[in-house]
């Protein structure tokens, strides 16, 4: 393998410039002939009878075009594991933000008005507000087919829990919660619908996994998913929150079948407040049980989380949460029990971390905590437990490349260098450090059994490339990561390579945008394609040449004899002379990809992942001992990234996920009083600003996984998990206060800090 | 091969629904936000100097938003083997309806009004009219780089003629020619063109062959053809008119380039008069050797044909002219000497026979005029004479299969039969019937050694299929030919099958429709793409079945055992077990195939299409011998199809081909004075209607051609060819008459009997 020229080295996004000038077109920038507006009429109550709907003074109103309710609906249930959720209510609403009704109109603010006039007759009921009423003996039902509240249930175990607390030094125990936070992405999300005068269903929208998407969207119209073509514009951010459909999803396209017209709903943002499923919040009791020589042996959590009003994605996230932190170090034995309950709030679902932030959360804070009551180095001992390559953990994942230990050391080091000193202003400001260790997945051999991705590319007649994936860019960059990828393997420029749009007619079949999979099984498939159309045009300039095909070489778009570098034709030569002649070359390639993982048996043992990500966080903060307010002062960012395909990507998954993190740490949270949302608006619904922002220290350890293309492994998820008990260790490093429950506010801090010196004062 | 369900069976158009509701949407239902309406300037003048063009009046005109003239446009010249036009004139324009100067408008009333307000300055140069004056000594020239205004010439020969002629029993001589006419498909041509913010082009166009239009354009810009996206709405007719660009194309990307908003042009039926380039005009003299048995031995032919001002297809189109029809019968020898020449015109280009059709009314009328003065039956020398099955013609052409003596024989046989009386009013109404032979190709291995076709399929998750080609579909139905071909491979129904819509970014590389290739080698493609993609999908069903794929067998979307018709499986259940499993199924197959013909050398000698169809016409006609009114009667058509893929669509080539060749027969002529057309328009261009329409006898012979898909041939093209030589033969037959130019309408019916008359008084 010679030099790169493409891959690792300093690439623009291929799209930026369309982006910064404002040219690229997002959802809300299409617009078709004779289309309407569609706005949703949402329940004001967290849990309630529908007793009636009158719709005729809406209807009445000039401007309105259609008006529907769950009566003109196909009343499918659809979702994901758990089908629970209809695309309007029927008989009952059950947070607030459920679905009742919709209107399409000429425009959105007539669209709005008519919303006002449709006239619902509610029973009020009382809402089951929090996991612990939930489930406490007699509770309300949330789905009346659902007994106990309960959505679903694990049990995992790994050796003998019980046996091995009994012979460790030390066990502990400590309770940890986290909080519901919204993704709170750039660009609300959104569709439009447009029936074809073929009788199929043209859904223009952003979502992360077109596929799942498209299967979703036909089993809520009760349709055969090849009558639906999604179409995607740019996207503006998802982490998560754009995985899955949302009911405006078939709500678009019944009320564009209702009216004959296309039609568009963009959400607000307020809507997206109430509506777009925030992190899976749980309440996590951990056990862990130690030997004196700082060997961490056993394991045992207790899970009860909270899954709103209906099942999207939060029982797979439970699944994570239950599971993932178990292979970060060589623990002996583990055991978790988690419950998903339902109330009558937001449904949970997927944002970045997908469940392991929570658990990572618990257990990174817990090591320090454990550390410094038998008076480890928390930094050592993560080392000695540290998983490496070559392991197979305690859940059966393979790790064929590891870069912890390295990230650990790495981490360590660098948050010390330069470190201010511990206090500042006669001891107010309070200084400290902290680290935190990561793990996770890139790719997710789940539910179905493949993981893998598809990728056509094709040569056109003049050189240029054609690449065409199934795998959604939402702004973090694959378009140009495959692009570069592309360029490497073939020996052309980047700017020859046109990645085509996302469009279920025409993109080849993928799983799409999570699990931090895109560069590594994307980028594989798209990797194996190239280069099985780099087979066919070799073989073809070695008949034009006379040389054999092993002799060649392409750099730079030209292929030559490898022992007579005059001897040369451009791609285009070599494309023209292939594709207009007797040749018939198709100069086409088409692969489906999947990765040699095995994937889970019943008892979630298995090597489920393509690759696997290791990372550590080091962080310094100030603690201001009056307000109890945090501030983040510096962040070493460790990670084991395979390799680095595109630098600036990196660093901006990097900057993204600590951004992410710090605000889901000390800032974000979603409060709720009665079931009623107290703040879905961006006025009190605090997000971290740029003032906020840390300096980043990053450094990438490149392990060059033999999975990945080019060796690279997922980043995307990865720079978030750590963030937040990296903070709180930093924060008992500066005030010796420990706080178990995000968010980390101010406020809280105040009074922990207040506690704090009264419990000293004792 | 078991009973055909799908191919050869009546089966509806898959779009007829969209089409006769009026939901298709046409180039002009296409709209977009911002889009400009584009008009063209064109040159009132056959020949003039252009001295100034002052635009600065028309850019105030408010809703003009940019005026270009050549100033404005990239200076490429472009056409095809020879590049001799200019998207915009430069210095000077060539004849009526030459592209001077474009507008682009926020309305179409704007856009015409501001044509108004252009001034230019025009020095008057005198026209060349025809093509005596072209190649007159001394002539004028059209381009001024053109010596002699020849644009191309040819000379063929086979054997030796000369010595031939010598020996033959009789010799014969006359002169012929043909007019020009023009396409007249119902929706007139037009183009929307967008710059897309990644600077790709997109234009919306109803070309009938993309790839070439897509280098045309690129050419004509100086872009990269990549970087230009052709997209293809529903087609409303091309006859060949459609096949090549016109200098819209590159204008209206102009116009949006200088715009900055996607702009539309649509021809009106009087620009469409004027610039839609007609069939080209020749002269011929023909001089055709026999025996007296009726053996042909030795043809010879002399053309001079009219290019008009430009060159589009007209030289290939000579090529056609000047070989094809000695292969229709077992000549001895053969010679051609052709030339194309400059006038100062509408260029002439392709048209339903492409050349072919010209030379057809020359030697069919010719071998009736011979034979009426040796004393043969033209029937029995025809079929003496005819090509056979296992031929190799005088040109090389190897006919693999060729019906001609059986068309032939029951064209001839079904004219005879309730034939009307020779005389009707007291012999003022006198009938008479005729017959005329025709072969053609399917596929044309031209300029390129390539004449083959891609496709692609791919079946979704739900077991549908969707099928890729780059053929374009103009309305004769190929998109339902492919399903039936496809349905028929697979075996499934034709309505589980999605046909999707041409795009160059997506649609494989394809020649296009012309040539009669699309059933023949498009259709094959199909065949053997979706071979491709079952063989992927047996061996899936095999493995999921635990049976040898060979015994399984696929009926009405469903996969079996042979041997246990109960072991079965849905295509649906085999897609879902193939992609979202372990199997990592691509379920996706891309094929080029080209047929297995060697093409010409340089002599034009050579085997050169995947098919060669070959039939007869028998036409029975009145004639009004006081008006001169010719009338078709009956026509029966005979023609070697191969087989029929779909009789309504191979019925409508009939119906369609017969009224385009009566049209050109009797009504249509492009008539000018001084190089001024005096007809363009529907007002006083005379095309046939309804009324005219003869009761048509289709019969159809299928010799299962090797190489088509289950046997088909072409018929586009074939229907009109024989047409006009068997109502030319039918009217001598009626009143001893012999026409020689067409098109023989009443007048010249009217002057011929009264000479007639005048001549058997003497």
């Amino acid at each position: 393998m010679g030099k790169r020229k493409y891959v690792g080295l300093k690439q623009e996004f291929i799209d930026a410039k369309e982006k910064v000038t404002g040219q690229a077109n997002y959802l809300d920038d299409l617009s078709f002939p004779g289309m309407l507006y569609g706005k949703i009429l949402r329940s004001p109550h967290p849990h309630a009878q529908i007793k009636a709907i009158n719709i005729s003074q809406a209807l009445k109103l000039p401007g309105v075009k259609g008006v529907i309710t769950a009566d003109d609906c196909p009343s499918n249930y659809f979702g994901l594991e758990i089908a629970d959720v209809t695309m309007l209510a029927k008989d009952k609403v059950r947070y607030v933000g459920d679905e009742v009704a919709a209107v399409a109109a000429t425009s959105e603010e007539i669209a709005q008005a008519a919303l006002s006039l449709i006239k619902v007759d509610y029973e009020v009921l009382r809402p089951v507000t929090n996991v612990e009423e939930s489930v406490a003996l007699g509770a309300l039902l949330v789905h009346e087919d659902k007994i106990g509240n309960v959505a679903k249930t694990y049990h995992f175990e790994r050796g003998n829990v019980d046996e091995d607390f009994v012979r460790c030094d030390y066990v502990f125990e400590e309770k940890f919660s986290t909080s519901r936070v919204s993704a709170c992405y750039m660009e609300p999300f959104g569709a439009i619908a447009r029936w074809e005068h073929d009788g199929r269903l043209t859904i223009w929208t952003g979502l992360q996994a077109v596929f799942h998407g498209r299967n979703e969207i036909a089993k809520a119209l009760g349709i055969s998913p090849a009558l639906i073509n999604i179409k995607e514009p740019f996207i503006g951010g998802g982490f998560g929150g754009k995985i899955w459909i949302r009911n405006f999803h078939p709500i678009v396209a019944v009320l564009a079948k209702k009216t004959g017209c296309p039609v568009k709903i963009v959400l607000t943002r307020e809507e997206e407040m109430l509506t777009t499923r925030p992190r899976v919040a749980p309440k996590m009791r951990l056990k862990l049980g130690m030997m004196q020589d700082g060997t961490m042996v056993a394991k045992q959590a207790e899970i009860l989380a909270d899954n709103g009003a209906y099942t999207w994605a939060a029982s797979k996230i439970l699944l994570n949460m239950s599971m993932r932190t178990d292979c970060l170090y060589r623990f002996k034995s583990t055991r978790t029990d988690a419950k998903l309950v339902y109330t009558n709030l937001i449904p949970t679902s997927g944002f970045r971390g997908y469940g392991n932030s929570q658990m990572h959360f618990a257990l990174e804070s817990m090591i320090d905590i454990c550390c410094r009551k038998i008076g480890l180095d928390p930094v050592q001992v993560r080392l000695k437990n540290a998983s490496r390559q070559g392991d197979t953990t305690l859940h059966g994942w393979k790790l064929r490349s590891c870069g912890l230990a390295e990230c650990i050391e790495k981490a360590a080091q660098a948050i010390k260098v330069n470190r201010l000193p511990a206090e500042a202003q006669n001891g107010r400001i309070k200084r400290g450090i902290g680290l935190a260790c990561m793990n996770h997945v890139s790719g997710n051999r789940g539910g179905d059994n493949f993981d893998g991705s598809s990728a056509m590319v094709r040569f056109h007649e003049d050189g240029k490339l054609m690449v065409y994936s199934g795998e959604a860019d939402l702004g973090q960059g694959c378009k140009t990561v495959f692009a570069q990828i592309a360029a490497e393997t073939m020996g052309m420029p980047v700017d020859h390579i046109f990645v085509m749009p996302l469009d279920t007619d025409i993109s080849p079949f993928c799983y799409g945008t999570y699990s931090s999979r895109v560069t590594t099984v994307g980028g594989r498939a798209v990797q194996l394609a190239v280069q099985k159309v780099k087979d066919q045009l070799l073989q073809l300039a070695a008949k034009k040449m006379g040389v054999d095909s092993g002799r060649l070489e392409i750099n730079d778009d030209v292929v030559y004899n490898r022992m007579d570098p005059g001897h040369k034709y451009s791609l285009a030569e070599i494309c023209k002379y292939g594709i207009r002649t007797r040749e018939a070359a198709e100069l086409t390639a088409y692969i489906t990809y999947d990765p040699p993982t095995q994937g889970n048996d019943s008892t979630g043992y298995g090597d489920y992942s393509s690759a696997y990500t290791y990372g550590a966080h080091g962080v310094e903060v100030e603690v201001d001992t009056v307000t109890g307010q945090v501030r983040v002062l510096r962040i070493v960012t460790a990670h084991d990234v395979g390799a680095v395909i595109n630098p600036q990507g990196v660093f901006g998954q990097i900057s993204g996920g600590v951004a992410q993190g710090i605000g889901w740490t000390l800032y974000e949270n979603q409060i709720q009083k009665n079931g009623i949302p107290q703040n879905a608006s961006l006025r009190n619904y605090i997000l971290m600003t740029i003032k906020d922002m840390p300096k980043i220290e990053p450094i990438l350890v490149e392990t060059n996984d033999p999975v990945g293309p080019f060796g690279a492994k997922g980043i995307g998820e990865p720079t978030l998990i750590p963030t937040a008990p990296a903070i709180a260790n930093a924060i008992q490093d500066a005030v010796g206060i420990r706080i178990h429950d995000l968010p980390i506010t101010a406020e809280k801090m105040f009074w922990a800090l207040q506690n704090h010196v009264k419990e000293g004062e004792k």
